[in-house]
């Protein structure tokens, strides 16, 4: 049988997705609590592979199991067997060739700003602080540019550059309540660091240091080292990941989640 | 020179507002900051005497101090010599017979409760995770009761419990999110573990183990056995302190705080 599973992780906990060095992947505590529930080796796909300290909101899993679970009981077998960090929000079950990774139509990340001289502890772990003031209507008219199918070759970590870098980005908004600025981009797929870089470089024009023009340049096809710095991680959720009206509906997608 | 400073802190990384046993008091860091600063002793008064593991985003302390400051730079100063778990948002200067503590009149809680079956971990330390449904509306019929003068004696703890119970309730709202509710509370004073024993008597409500009359007899003064369970503090904040319009203004109730 195989399953979907929507999970929210504490980034701050983990070394990224993937295992790293001495570090703890979410991959990896995900396929133990799997392995321990069914006695077998349980290799899980996921819609996106997320940096260390990147949160997930909206992360999406797919894996074949050797048995058949009532999703509830699934998913609350899975968050008794995890650590708090990792939680199971919605567990549905999928067709054998539904694989999370490339069944996903759309990933949409967000990424949280704080834009004020003091801040929250409860907030920190979560946004990044922006001591200076910005621009923000020429972050916005910056923003406005993305949509659209771009090279993002300028806005992928270099060691990580894959041969294409074209991808197609659906939507792109900022956002504010407060001193809280957010950031939502929504495409089809999305290279290595390219939010944070994309980020990074919104900040370079929020900052004053480049205009607009120049981050419209960088949606043309450039090297890593002509856009601005990768922001931090802590800022950064993978909010949502969607599979398409034609794909399967999973049961969460058919607001059949519990969890608003 | 006396100051105000109104201060936001991680309710986890503390054993409460005042040290208890092993475990670090915020008191404590607040005092060691300031003492490093003055190169003397600092004592600090503060509007609310906070548990082990509540938070606070608006506690307000007060201090005098053998030189004067421009208050954001006081701010700062805080800021770098506290572990990033105590957040200083506002400086105020006072004059000398102004006390956080017995110059407020009135202080603000909020307590917030996750109700489903899953839960986010970002939201997991700063709520009461509720898994059973609750009758949201009974609970918001006894809401409506605490507005006004009771006697309290039954939402003290015992081995606290001062010679005068009687406190006075201005609001007591229930408000409602998704998944995430908040009840929030203001009185002119609260006793030892109020908020939280009347959020754990209004679960008895939710639970429909107890019916909103038991809740109302109980503001006729009771021992503490009569009410419900102590909440657990994680959901607790320390929300608000007012000082009233004719005591003086501090800098961030005149809207002068770049943190909203």
């Amino acid at each position: 049988m195989k399953y979907a599973v929507r999970l929210a992780y504490d980034g701050a906990a983990f070394s990224g997705w993937q295992a790293q060095g001495h570090g703890l992947g979410v991959q990896q505590v995900v396929e133990e609590a799997l392995g321990a529930l069914h006695g077998v080796l349980v290799p899980i796909s996921a819609a996106g592979r997320t940096d260390a300290g990147v949160h997930a909101r909206g992360q999406v899993v797919s894996f074949e199991v050797p048995r058949s679970w009532e999703p509830e009981m699934l998913r609350r077998a899975l968050d008794a067997r995890m650590p708090q960090s990792v939680r199971a929000l919605g567990v549905s079950p999928v067709s054998p060739d539904f694989d999370a990774r490339h069944s996903a139509r759309w990933r949409e990340y967000v990424y949280f700003l704080w834009a004020a001289p003091a801040t929250y502890p409860h907030l920190h772990t979560m946004t990044w602080w922006i001591h200076q003031p910005w621009d923000w209507e020429m972050v916005r008219q910056a923003c406005v540019l993305l949509p659209g199918t771009h090279d993002f070759s300028a806005f992928c970590r270099s060691a990580d550059r894959p041969e294409r870098t074209v991808r197609t980005i659906f939507s792109a908004r900022l956002a504010r309540r407060g001193s809280l600025w957010w950031f939502r981009v929504r495409g089809n797929a999305f290279l290595t660091n390219m939010v944070r870089i994309l980020v990074g470089s919104l900040a370079e024009v929020g900052r004053g240091r480049r205009p607009v023009a120049w981050f419209a340049s960088l949606l043309e096809g450039h090297s890593r080292a002509m856009a601005g710095m990768t922001a931090p991680p802590q800022g950064l959720f993978l909010w949502n990941v969607g599979y398409g009206d034609e794909g399967e509906k999973l049961l969460w997608e058919k607001g059949e989640s519990p969890i608003v």
